[in-house]
This record gives C-alpha cells, structure tokens and sequence, in this order.
C-alpha cells in the first residue's frame, strides 16, 4: 500500500503551499521537488489564500513565527479547508514561547487539520496548551519506548481523537496515528537529529503523501514517515569517513529524490497497533 | 565573446545587491561567489537605496514577497537607475497572485530594466499583466520547440521590444532576446527542475554577467544564460548512483566555481536568430 | 585547553539563540548542530526574551536587518545580560548603512556584549561608528600582516578595552583580544571567502563555544576562531577536481562535525600576543 503511495505522489505530482520558516524553507522546497511535489513558499497575508487555492495541499509550519506570517497561516488555512485540501501542522517549537502555544492553540481550533507532527515535547506542550489535562494528554507524549509502546500507541489514538486529526509523533519509533489505528515506525537513524530541519521536511512530505492519497491519510502519513526514515537510513549508510551532518542532509534529499515505491515498500519497518 | 564576458566577470568582481526570497538566497549568494562576484543581501526600505548606491548591479527577485520588500525593490530599483547600474527582475511565480502581477505591473513602470527573466507562464502572466493583448504577447510566451522556434524568437524580440529590455525566456530551449538579436540556447539538463532556485540563482548570474559588461548586455545575457545550463550538464555528469537533487544543486554551483572562459566558450550550444 | 573548551561544549550541549539573517541562517544552525550545540531560531519581538530565557546563549547577527528583528536584538539581548548568558554581536556589513552603523551603535551602548566578531572594514566602522576617532581607533582595523602583527594586537587589545568585550577580528590572520591579551590565529584557508556565511558561522560558534566556557570566554572565542579555520583547512584538502565552494561549504559543517578536541588542540595554529 505504502508502493501505491508513493506512486500516487509521483504520478499527480501536487503543488504543495509551504508557509515554512525561513531557515529550513530551502530543504524543504528541494525534499519536496525530491519526492516528485511542486513546492510554492509563500507567506504573507496578501495572498497566502490566493497561492494556496491553486494548491492540492498546504503545509503549516511554525517556526520563525511572525504576525505577518501567522496571519497568512489563517488565512491560507482556512481557503484550504473550503477547498478540501489535505492542511498540515507542524507546530515547531510550540512549548517554546507564549505566542507559539497561543497561535498553535487558535490554529487548532480554527483550521481543520488532516495531520500534526511533532517531536515529544512539541506533542506534550501542544497537548497542554490546547486544553488537555495534564495527567491524562502529557501522557500522549511521553518518549516512546519498547516497554511503553501499547500505553503510548493508546495515548495517541486518544490525542488524535481529540484533535480530529491524525497524529504524527516523530522519536526513535515514530506514531501513526488516527482514532482506531496506530502504525509504530521503526526506520530512521539517530544521526537525522544532527540535521536542522528534517521533521521541518518530514512535515512536507507527509502533506505531499496526503495530497496525493486524500482517501487514505492515515496511510500516506504513515508512508511519508517510513520514506523519510529509510532516506536518513540510506543517507547514513553512505556516509564515508570525514563526511557529516552538512553531507547526511543531502544525502537524504537525494535517498528521497531516487527512492520509488518498491524501494519505500521494501525498507519500511513498521507494525500496526 | 562569451570568453571575454566571462573574464571581464571575474576581473571586475562586481558588487551585486539582491532582494531575494528567503528560500533561495543561500544558493544565489553562493552562486555570485561562484562565478566572481561579490553578493549582498538586504532587503528593508530603510537601507535598500543605499546599499544598492555601493553596488554595480541589482538582481530584484519576486519570491516570498512582502510589502517591505516590494518597496525596497522600488526604493533601490530607482537609485540603481539613477547610477546607471544593471538591474536584472526574476518575477517569480508572477502569475500566481493578483500581488505578485501587480507589483511585476508596477515595476516594469517605474523602473528601467536592463534584462527580465523568467520561465514560461511567468513571462505569459508578465505579458498579459502588463497591459499586452491577449492573442498577441501571449505568444511571446509559448513553449519553445525545434518546431516553434523561429516564430517563438520573432515574438521574444517584440516582448523585448515592448519591455525596453533584453528578455530571457527559460525552458528547454533557452532564448535571449533584445529587438532585434535572438540567441537559442541549448545548454541544460531536465534534472535541474528538480532543484529549487536554479531560475533565481541564474537571474543572480545574469546580473553579475551584464554588470560587468555593461556595453553589451544581451551577449552578457547569453553568456550567463550558457553558463548556468553548462553547469547544470557538468554537475548531472558527475552524479554517481544514489546521489539526486542536493547533490546536483551543490555540483552546479560547483561548476560554476570552477568554470572559466574557455571552459564556457567552448560548451556553450547557442544559435543566433 | 582548547581540547577541555571542546569538551565542555560537546558534554554541556548549550542551546544557543540565534537572531540571524535569513541568508546563512540554515549553515549556522547547522554548524551549531555540528559542534554540539542546540540551535533555536526566532527574531519576533513578542517572543525573543521569552525564548531567549530557555538558552545558554545568543548570537545577534545583523545580516539582513529589519525594524522588527533589530527590535528582537533590543529584547533578546537585554534579557540575556540579565541572565548572564554569553552574548556574541556579529555586526555583518556594519559599513554599509546608516542603519546598520546606528543599530550597531545602540547594540553596543546597551547590551553588554562577551564577544565581537567581524572582519576587518567590519570592525573598522564599528570603531568609527561607535565614537572612535579616525587616527586612533581605525588602525585597529587594518589589514593584519606579518609586517604589522604586534601594533595590530596592540590596537585590538584597546579596541577590546573600550568596547569591553572580547574582540574577534577575521582575516588571512585572525586576532581575538581581550584589553591583556591577543591571541594571533594562522587556520583557515583564502577559499573560505567563496562560501558564503562562514562568518555567521563562525560567530555562531563562538557562542557556543563562550556559552559552555563561561569562565574562559577569551580562550572560548580563540578556540572557536581556530575551530572554524581547521574546518576549512581539512574541507579544502578533502576537496577533488570539479568540486567548489558548494561543496566546501558542506565539507567546513562535516569537518566541525567530525573535530573533536584532541583534533582541535592538534591542528591549532596560534600564537599569543
């Protein structure tokens, strides 16, 4: 299925929006331009709903947040929700400051999104910050682990339950999740961590891969998160002595630009839950 | 002629201010330095009209704009005319918002340019959104094939005509074009579609090519116009199995660092219409 | 000692807040990565202090300034003094705008900075700029060469008395100075001036490197200095035939990446003045 995935995002090629950071916008436009998407960045208010509406998906990511850029993100966000486009959050960051958990919190409650991605603490403090209670939602974010892996898989078909949307928690195994199913994920290195910006690109893959799948988001998250895995794996397989962080990134840009289905199909270490 | 262009480049090392999007501005600074330049970035009303006063020429790009810096791209687009500088307009992705068309509209206006470059539905929105008839400028703007070509450098050369600038219409076929001159080019590779920025960072090129030449732009054009298409043929010659669209974005900067004249002159595919 | 600088940096893992433009701001935040740092980037004045409270460090660069991001250097940096947290100015093209010299001037009289970096027409228009007067303070600027290398030392030794901070002065010879003493660095390579933002980088690890070492910042900021430049040495030597500054630039991130302090203290070039 992850095969017929990507296949679907090679053959529709969708034109992404990006209101992406400024620091990470380059990686993110080439992995996108790698996995066979048209990436547009645009950002400000005056015609994020515009650029957007040309678009099959659109991609919130939150860092190097702005008012003007943060108005763009409503804006754009909700021509996207009319139009049925598959919406991304990546809310980059949030624990970090007043105005990201603040603008995190008006987004989810303002934009429908189809998914969220976060690492643990952007999960956890995105849990709190929109109503959660600590004792039950903070536990959706926990670092997921071997022994802890059913109770986390519950905490997040819970969370995404709560948030309508599926759920995306990036860290040494990776959740999937939706309402009922969880895919727990065990591609990726940990030398990605090493890399500025990779859940910055993950995050556009997963609104390339749910552009082109709407009928099967959860999947095409799940695909996105297994390619982007296997793309660190391959990256840091060729890695020959002297090389580092600066080459592990273009490594996986270029594992994502000359993978394929079968190739995604093959590498993908996953179980359902 | 394209030898001596090139030479007199790294000669002069001129100064060249880019407004440029926030996406690709790493890549084109990069790329100015590539080829002998020397870039600066700055973008806020407050400082663009003097920074540009410092420079020899000024490469205003339409990415990710702003009203900030759309008035910087006028504030410094006068002063670089005053001076006498080359001022080069990348209209990116000019048809995809009414803001975008206008400011192109505006732009064209008020501020004299040397050369404008863009891809094909980007001169087709520029043509159309400067106020050209729909049957008429449109054509200027078709995609250039073996078949099309003489009618397509016809209609490039009345674009120019129109525009008060030499025109340099990317594709396949690359044309460069002022009244009465066409070149076709025929350097480049697909693949480089695959890399964001390479329009942007051959607009940069064009700038820093007719900056030092200021007495034969259209042949400066040209020359950056083989350059940026040479490169891109050298850095796709070099891939190896595994590597994609990262390394070839390094590999084309690459290769414009370590190109010169001959090197130029002699790869250069061009035929003169 | 510049092995146990290392060290502490790797072990102490410092997140450093970078305010910095958006050209170089994805190569620092990798070379923070590199070096062992945690980077976070955010210039919006209604988050700046807030974000800068959770970090050991902050890096205000000019490049690319702004009336909302020089608003963010005010904030930031206020709130880093109150906390004593290692505060690093990299004043980039200083020279180059009115302003670029007044926000340098104000940066200067209110926030207390550890370290100063620039390069030499850099530091001179600080000088001039912050009240120097010509004859004096200019010729802490020049050009440094063997010929002038102790009345160089001996200018930036006053120039660091009066601006009380460490003072970082980059060229084919770099000085770092405090008002006693001057340390004379021979790293690096003349093809780091073809890649762009090596000096955001560098002024990016000096804050990490003064944010781990918060008793030594003097012996930080000069083991940082030679940090950069052995990254250059061994990017350049690794270089083959066709590769350039694109792939130096990754090459200078891997070498940081790859340097640890036995390799720091082992390739250090420098002489105390």
């Amino acid at each position: 299925m992850f095969e017929s995935c990507f296949a679907a995002l090679r053959e529709k090629a969708p034109i992404i929006h990006c209101i992406n950071n400024y620091v990470t916008a380059n990686d993110t436009a080439n992995i996108l331009l790698a996995c066979g998407a048209r990436p547009v960045m645009a950002d400000d208010p005056e015609e994020a709903a515009e650029i957007t509406s040309a678009c099959a998906g659109l991609d919130i990511n939150m860092g190097t947040p702005s008012r003007r850029r943060i108005e763009s993100m409503f804006l754009a966000g909700a021509r996207a929700n009319e139009l049925g486009h598959a919406v991304v959050l990546d809310p980059v960051g949030v624990g970090a400051s007043r105005l990201r958990i603040e603008t995190a919190a008006r987004l989810t409650e303002r934009i429908r999104f189809d998914v969220i991605r976060g690492n643990v603490s952007e999960i956890r403090a995105l849990a709190l910050g929109c109503g959660g209670e600590k004792g039950v939602d903070a536990s959706a974010a926990d670092i997921v682990t071997e022994g802890n892996l059913p109770r986390a898989a519950a905490s997040a078909k819970a969370f995404s339950k709560r948030m309508r949307a599926v759920v995306v928690l990036t860290g040494a195994i990776d959740l999937v999740a939706d309402g009922s199913v969880c895919y727990a994920v065990r591609n990726g290195r940990p030398e990605m961590g090493k890399v500025t910006g990779t859940g910055c690109q993950l995050s556009a893959l997963v609104t390339a891969f749910a552009a082109a799948n709407p009928e099967r988001k959860l999947e095409a998250a799940a695909a996105a998160v297994c390619a982007m895995g296997l793309a660190g794996e391959i990256g840091a397989a060729n890695l020959r002595p002297g090389e580092g962080n600066a080459t592990l990134r273009n490594r996986i840009i270029d594992a994502v630009s000359t993978m394929d289905g079968k190739i995604l199909a093959a590498g993908a270490k996953y179980e359902i839950l």
